[in-house]
């Protein structure tokens, strides 16, 4: 099955583009949390977006969730790691899992943290961003896993059933629910080290040596999630029409520029909807 | 004294940058109607505004009217008619006032109607887009008045008190309240013809012979409103900041582009709203 427009965020840009592309009655995938935006939800107060004076972020969440519950639009809760342009549609890859659709809207927001140095330099040598899709690669051999969310430990615990040795380094303060063979540090990485291929995490404290690194991200950085997107400033570069350089692709919402705004990522989701209509209407 | 924002319209546009600039303590003042947007007020459903699931346009007006008021935000019920920029401000005129101010953002919306044949080519030679600025130039000669709203009708008076004879055309289906020296003329205007000057306004039905033709309309169109501002299909061309090609003037709304749709106003508004605050902050 292919979808018409896969929408990947569910923050507001997401979802402005999710109930427009339905009212124009296509057939949508929307890839996100239950929780809409973590962003949304956790702000104190919102009074900059028109038409709902003095609310919260729980209540910015609650109107947003009401509003797509009324339209009959889900959430799909996947992380997508890979996003590959095919020509005519695009091969979404939510760890084991493939989608197709004919048009990508990439609304995931700004959350993704900077790469460690050497990251980017191994990436694909040794560093990766899909324990699940790679664990085969370390059978037998020493890999470290940075969390940065709770998902990142089950993407440990199945790790750990290949690999000689797993270390866990959890990024984030809550409690951590992980098998107990995994050795948890907590300390920051700061460099990937190696030849050709990854030899040794340099933490602030210590240093292990390993075969493979992965980060288990909140959001992936655009350019690593679709290859070939072109960026600008560090962020998707769009026109005013929210198109990227990619044909069927557009972004939305703070991914695609500041200001990092509620209803300016509300009013680009909007036009990336109806742009990417328009696209499959012309096809 | 003068404002460090002058914006014009009182629609989503010109509102949520009028929110964001006030929230960011500028001196702001907002030209429009106390009705706000005749066209939201008239939308008899509204659908994708997100965060405001099922509403009509009453209702949303209603919400806009609750956030500018929360925040003490007034609406000045002035027409513009022409703004010119100064180099280091903007003058502003409203009639026989004059507005100065450091930024302009212009969110009029596209309700501007087509202009007739030879109305360009004789503005400044007979046509006109305020008749209370000019009436002085026809002293005792002949004036046509096309209004468009009741506001023209309040014009056409004061042409009558010093003009030989004044024509009205209304353009809408209302009831007139006019003196009654006006000839009212209910006909569709075509043309406006003449040598250098203007002679004579072309009805459908009949010509009269005429030496000033003033067009009052709701809008109008921006490179008329503002001198040298740079056009594109029919839209003020702006960035992704929603700067124009003129310094330290913006533009936000359905006025610089489609779609034409109420969110995607808001957002505009507010990357205007804040691209002014940064322009003042530079300055």
């Amino acid at each position: 099955m292919r979808y018409d427009i896969a929408i990947v965020g569910s923050g507001p840009a997401g979802l402005s583009a999710a109930i427009n592309a339905k009212i124009r009655n296509k057939n949508i995938i929307v890839f996100g949390s239950k929780d809409l935006s973590s962003k949304v939800l956790k702000a104190p107060k919102v009074n900059n977006y028109l038409g709902l004076p003095g609310i919260d972020g729980k209540q910015l969440k609650d109107n947003f969730k009401k509003h797509i519950d009324s339209m009959g639009i889900e959430i799909t809760e996947k992380k997508i790691n890979n996003i590959y342009a095919m020509g005519e549609y695009f091969s979404i890859m939510a760890n084991e899992e493939i989608f197709e659709a004919t048009t990508v809207i990439l609304a995931t927001g700004v959350e993704f943290t900077k790469p460690i140095k050497g990251e980017e330099e191994f990436l694909g040598k040794g560093v990766g961003y899909c324990a699940t899709c790679d664990a085969p690669l370390y059978r037998d051999k020493k890999v470290a896993i940075v969390g940065y969310n709770h998902e990142a430990e089950e993407e440990a615990n199945y790790v750990n059933e290949l690999a000689e040795t797993v270390y866990y380094i959890p990024m984030y303060k809550d409690e951590i629910s992980i098998d107990k063979e995994i050795e948890v540090i907590k300390d920051r990485p700061i460099e990937i080290q190696g030849e050709n291929l990854v030899d040794k995490l340099v933490l602030k404290e210590l240093s292990i040596d390993v075969d493979g690194v992965f980060f288990i991200k909140d959001s992936i950085s655009p350019n690593h999630l679709m290859p070939g997107l072109e960026m600008e400033d560090g962020h998707i570069k769009v026109d005013r029409s929210m198109k990227t350089n990619i044909p069927g692709c557009f972004a939305a919402g703070d991914i695609s520029g500041k200001p990092y705004q509620y209803i300016k990522s509300s009013g680009e989701g909007l036009v990336a909807g109806l742009s990417a209509v328009s696209y499959l209407d012309k096809k």
